[in-house]
């Protein structure tokens, strides 16, 4: 080979490791759409099983559909070279073609270019369905089906999308394309809050399951049934979480990208495990025993908390940081029952509250981060996901109602919903 | 270092990001046994289950020996520099030897010899395991445990590697090497037809399950014993097939094939997404309800419908594909029914007839496919498939049989084939 | 680019890719976690389920912190530039800092710094937990949650990396810098029979569950409740062994190593195969029936077999390495059964008889093994983790106790530790 082509093809080899890594940390993150169905499956009752279960699987499926149709092109507008509306117009192409760089303008690009079109596409239509499962596991047992299916194509297609351009679509939120600013890696508030505010509105609106709370003030534990789906989901979320933090540093074809990148891994594992420990005993010196359900819950508070910024701190520091969020955690679930704000799988304190702290928790770690831009980010991003999904379960609730008759709650949704039991031979007797 | 240890270094690293690459995608192809497990396990009655794990299992295992030791010489008997009876000769060898190519051989090839001949090994012997597990969920509930063990020792040793060898191995089927004639990217029709075809056979020499189907004409159903394995079994499935897909570009280390990997992994997803919002729709406006099932079969039936050619259409294009797929897997099931022909899981529907649907949807996007040649493969893969497989379902019922007693259909396989129960203390009441 | 800009870009990139290679494998181990997870809590009685469930997240957890903190110092003493002692003092900056290579410094190295070490420590903490993963199953049913965590902390952060230092952090086991002397590639010894050792030391003091063994001397089956999680947590140990033994190549970035890789995930394919077929047909010839636990422990006994030495075997030779394995774990339950060992899981067979198995097996293919070596570091090993761990769960025993009241094992550890149940619709009749 000439040397200009051994340069060249060093110059594909590059790229081909970055979009194969993109690849692979995207189907992790796909996997967490098994964790999250697994871990709301696992805390529901067993009547309501086989509906979450079909919530879950239906809303990543339109969730995919509408990020091809719309989202995408709401939150990326450069993907299609115009602006947002340029860019719903122009959804027709999106969808029937499919090219992406060339050979040529990868080389001439000297490497800028270091990544397929198409494997980024990829990775943001899985984030975009993360941020909709949170929401289904705290309307669950309760909500009409169909009427959460229009609600995902909203903010699938919508809501999320717009608070997504602010800040990853180099928006208002983007202050100095990222480098100041409110500064969120990976999703803690573009993802995790999201889901948790428009989780927020839906809850609000939909109220408590029957026999949640008692006319004299106590809260009654309605446990999941199948703790083990449940332990499963989170263990599957916790290895998709690295893809979903590991993949946003974007790059790893050199050696600081690859340091990052291992280091995004430490961290993200070990703020898990930090939150888990943590809410294991707090559960214990609080309740009096090694609630597992809480040290689930934990683990995934310190997921979140680490997600708005994995790559700053040492390891040491992002165990603390989920150890801070697996306390939180705890404390906002029994929060939030007080408050009679009814989250059968504690979505809203794991991602919505936790969510708040990671991102807060950056300006511990990150001198770019300002207190006052995460705040902007924080309000402006809850703000506007929190009022137009209230706006839209308003609409519905309006139109074809968004809770099932009394007498479908209590004979359990599967039946009313799906036609069918989740495990009919098990539960037959009752 | 001189400029021509850097091209051979370039080289080097490209074959090991190529190997590595493959390996990944045969690694998610190996877990697709799992989503195979799970999802029979959560579809067949609990009394039936521990039977049908230790065939999945089981199955497995005895893929990968015969594919070893026979299987594979025979679809590829390059690998072997030899002709098939050659091959076979040489087993011996074959096994006790590890040989690989020399760093030499690679340098020299200046990257023509792209990736580790043992990892098309591994890819290669997972692709058989897939086509063996889509057998052993339709002929569930009531087949003789060691007799399907016999099958799978033919079908994957034998049986499988001809047809491969036909379309893969270079045979007859593969005109022009694969630009023209009889087209089939990853196995719509090698593997899943294959698989269906081998199943239907089995199916109808076993006939239906006890009360399955009434004197009167009607069709009783037989609800999964557990839908939450049924939904992660299926998710399991979504993940393992980007490795099934996507590993069936077999390199990714330049721009034009990381962006065709990339786009095979969005058009995978997408089909798969298409396929079950349209068989959910479908439900619901056929049945009445939400029928989670289907939905499931239909994400499985957009996979497989895309696996024929997802390189060539756009992801809306992939999107409809799929779609069809979802419609096409309710419809074929109901008429299975009508037809009395029993298949628990819907297996014959999913992998044979949307199998067929995805082999001839390649001609609407490849301009290379002819529609005659689709069909030319679509038949004669059937036909040897479905009349090998018939005489050996067939011997096997007149020597040793392949149905249980009445008695330990009634009772559960699992008692009598394995000694054990899946769930003792969850259905020990019945 | 100049010549040696694309020389140093080469060597950058084959870092990433290694580091890249050794994250993907790295999680590959951590996903392990969830099939020790669901294997354990498939196998025990649904009243102790939950507490299981809880044992396997807390110690994972645990592993991670205690590694972080002191162990990786232990036993990876270099890689803080000091000895064992300097290593503990300097615990301090170890977590608070988070250094790695830099690029000068790879690109001056040629290529023989070649991963990044953060990416150790990710690949590192996570065998760590698989070891301590293998106690937990083995001490089920009976033993207190907070005494198990206690024994986790010492065995993690202390007894474990003293071990690992010896063979892999270049300690005296270490002979001619692993060329000669013992062998342990991937850890039969160093992981798997450590941790069979500390089980069986922590089992001899706990004793058997109530009930387990008759005063006339039979053994009572006390059968798994939920053998589907069994299943899928063989399934993705399995699918994790890939990491295990394909990560313990270290490198993949040239066509020598790519090549290793590639047939060290076919061996590790083949022996769990062959394990599983000959625990299958050894259970139907023993016990008259296709037990499925026993196959799959025959699975993992294959893969705890080949461990040791994935690499030179070819693929034929690692079959019948894991077969002997999978005859082997059915005698031992058996035995141990006979000798009133209680062990629900049959861990100490699978990976402490299995795991001295395949340490042995290295003799046959690896002309650099010796017997008398590979016998001077099973007993070295062996003798230092059990007696060890015998001291800790002593003086536990003896202070705040190891074993459940009488009357908290028969309602089940779940309400007694965690307060909750597993399945508490499913087994409330009972």
């Amino acid at each position: 080979m000439e040397d200009i082509q051994v340069a060249a093809r060093v110059t594909e080899l590059a790229y081909a490791l970055d979009t194969f890594y993109f690849l692979v940390m995207g189907a992790l993150v796909m996997w967490m759409a098994a964790g999250f169905t697994m871990l709301e499956a696992g805390l529901v009752r067993a009547k309501n099983t086989a509906e979450i279960l079909t919530k879950n699987v239906g809303l990543y499926s339109i969730a995919c559909v509408m990020y091809m149709l719309c989202g995408y092109g709401i939150m990326y507008p450069g993907a299609f070279e115009g602006g947002v509306f340029q860019s719903l117009a122009s959804i027709g192409s999106g969808i029937l073609t499919s090219s992406d760089n060339t050979a040529a303008d990868v080389i001439a690009s000297g490497g800028d270019t270091y990544y397929s079109g198409l494997s980024d596409f990829f990775f943001q239509v899985v984030f975009v369905a993360t941020a909709m499962s949170i929401v289904s596991g705290a309307v669950a047992e309760r909500m009409k089906l169909w009427s959460f299916f229009a609600f995902t194509i909203v903010l699938t297609g919508f809501i999320y999308p717009v608070q997504g351009f602010w800040k990853w679509g180099n928006g208002w939120l983007n202050v100095g394309n990222g480098t100041v600013g409110f500064l969120d890696f990976a999703g803690s508030g573009v993802v995790h809050m999201c889901g948790a505010a428009a989780a927020l509105a839906g809850v609000l609106l939909l109220g408590a399951r029957k026999g949640k709370y008692g006319k004299s003030g106590q809260v009654n534990a309605i446990p999941g049934s199948n703790l083990p789906l449940a332990a499963l989901g989170t263990l599957v979320l916790w290895l998709g979480w690295f893809g979903f933090n590991g993949g946003s540093q974007l790059v790893v074809s050199d050696v600081e990208n690859a340091n990052a990148v291992a280091l995004i891994f430490v961290n993200t594992n070990m703020a898990a495990a930090g939150g888990l420990i943590v809410a294991l005993l707090t559960a214990r010196f609080w309740f009096g025993k090694a609630d597992l359900t809480m040290a689930l819950n934990g683990a995934l508070a310190g997921l979140v908390a680490i997600t708005a910024e994995p790559l700053t701190p040492a390891p040491g520091v992002a165990t603390l940081i989920g150890a801070v969020g697996g306390l939180l955690v705890v404390a906002s679930i029994v929060t939030l029952d007080k408050l009679r704000i009814d989250d059968p799988v504690g979505a809203i304190s794991v991602h919505g509250v936790v969510g708040i702290w990671g991102l807060l928790a950056v300006c511990i770690t990150n001198p770019d981060a300002s207190l006052k831009w995460q705040l902007i980010g924080i309000v402006s991003i809850f703000a506007w996901v929190f009022s137009a999904s209230l706006l839209v379960w308003f609409a519905l609730k309006k139109t074809v109602g968004i809770r099932v008759s009394e007498e479908e709650e209590y004979e359990g949704v599967d039946i009313g919903e799906c036609g069918l039991e989740a495990y009919p031979e098990f539960t037959s007797a009752e």
